[in-house]
């Protein structure tokens, strides 16, 4: 099986592309037209086997999160997707896994707007790092460092719902065969919050203008609202009691990564009523003065965190 | 070491950004202000140990390859670099291995532009997959796809000294011992070649608008020539005599990869003196009818050649 064949396959079922993409795959780099007045945003993340993903992750559940975790570093800047990049390393590819590959890539990308536009093939360990790039209006791009004390903190869905999703597979005797048997359009609704992360594209350009901060909690809302406070040099407290948590004990979900949800500030006093959202928006706690993130309990006591989220090194 | 001393290790020398660079490392997406009237260009490639560079090459040295080898792609497209991202997999790292593996980034960019702005950490087996954007005027990009039949074809530089060099190395019974004990500034001149190419990234600017189309030799010659002729619909002529090649035979030399020279068309009879630019452009051949790339030998006579150049997969 030849490189080209490889590329042939992944390109195989890719709709025309449209009218910013001047240059497609096919040469030395993809070239992108942008729209007038706008800024372009930049983000690349890997997946390893056996540290992002688990071994025997098909190929489109894989490629599917490759490409959506990268989506929501853009969705937490306020952009609008364009193109993306794909660099796979793997020890042995057929056309039928690039096929489900590049399936994986389409659905994640959904209707956001984001089109494959380059990458490059290598030999090598399992692993998979993407590139994509976005748009903004010139100086509209959602930043970590622009909260204020006093400013309400929000978060969107439901947080946890990854853990839950990651146990109910690592509990599971079978789970190489459970995995590898799977596809995107049959993962059981147990496990979609882990293994189909939704990125909150569409949320996170309606924030532009709304939100003063915005970080995707990839790491676990706790470390994340920490990245946030750090470049805003801020504090933190949230309200244990008001978070909208899946099946997981509330102190374990706060520490937990993969949620792919947004974390924003706003305004003290600002509504929240975004049009045609029906993401759950939910007012977590307030920027305070100092440098702590305080998680406080129902009754105002301040609880303690035994951890700080997910370390990617 | 947490990932927080290793990405400060990686910034610690980083001169101020540019005005480009609206936000740099440290939010969830670097942000880069485009000049206007300009298209973006984007490149990515991995490097995987072992197969793309050999175990015991030294940071600095890796980034510098990681790096040049994604800025000859910019080159070839006539781009002006402006940022780059780098996604680093490594078994295990400490502030030393990034601050040298950072002065090898610095060193590959010099004073072509490009600047880092953002990237990822993971653990896994050694890879790098750096991503290069850079920017042109619109509709000036530099493609394979132009190459018109009677177009003279030129190329850079010198053909096979990295094979030459490579034989150096695998020729040396203390490869890791000599491999791991070079730095940026000590690599013996026979090792250059291959160890530190020079990504020709102001000889494709200059030309834009001279051109008819562009690739980097990087698969190596006859590869590179026939990827050109496919995209434009056309075939070719080199003629092996007119070759500047290094310490090698022309015949491996135009099958061997890795020279990261620019290999381009231009409309028949145009002269080639760019100002200013002291690097040889040689005139090798011509572009003709039909899809084959031939290699004539001083005589006139058709040779073949054994092999096509580097397969990625």
């Amino acid at each position: 099986m030849s490189e080209f064949d490889l590329i042939d396959a992944l390109l195989a079922d890719e709709p025309p592309l449209p009218s910013w993409v001047s240059t497609g795959p096919g040469d030395d780099a993809a070239v992108l037209a942008p729209p007038p007045d706008s800024e372009w945003v930049l983000s690349t993340d890997t997946l390893v086997e056996g540290r992002h993903f688990f071994a025997h992750t098909p190929p489109d559940l894989l490629a599917y999160r490759a490409l959506a975790v990268n989506l929501s570093d853009l969705a937490a800047m306020g952009a609008t997707p364009s193109g993306f990049l794909v660099a796979l390393v793997a020890p042995g590819l057929d056309t039928e896994w690039c096929r489900r590959f590049s399936a994986g890539l389409r659905a994640a990308a959904g209707d956001c707007g984001a089109r494959l536009v380059g990458g490059n093939l290598a030999r090598g360990s399992l692993a998979v790092t993407v590139t994509v790039t976005g748009t903004v209006p010139r100086g509209r791009a959602l930043l970590r460092s622009g909260a204020a004390v006093g400013d309400d903190i929000y978060v969107s869905g439901r947080i946890g719902g990854a853990l839950a999703a990651r146990r109910t597979l690592e509990g599971d005797a079978a789970i190489a065969a459970t995995l590898s048997g799977l596809s995107l359009d049959d993962v059981p609704d147990p496990l979609r919050a882990y293994l189909l992360p939704a990125a909150r594209v569409e949320l996170g350009q309606q924030l532009r203008g709304v939100a003063s901060a915005c970080i995707d909690v990839s790491d676990g809302l706790l470390a994340d609202l920490g990245h946030l406070c750090a470049r805003s040099s801020v504090g933190a407290r949230i309200e244990l009691a008001s978070l909208l948590v899946a099946d997981v004990d509330p102190l374990e979900a706060v520490v937990a990564g993969d949620d792919y949800e947004l974390l924003f500030t706003v305004p003290a006093g600002r509504s929240m009523q975004l049009p045609g959202n029906d993401l759950p928006l939910t007012r977590i706690g307030r920027i305070e003065h100092g440098a702590a993130v305080r998680l406080l309990a129902a009754d105002g006591r301040e609880v303690a965190s035994a951890k700080r989220g997910w370390s990617h090194f």
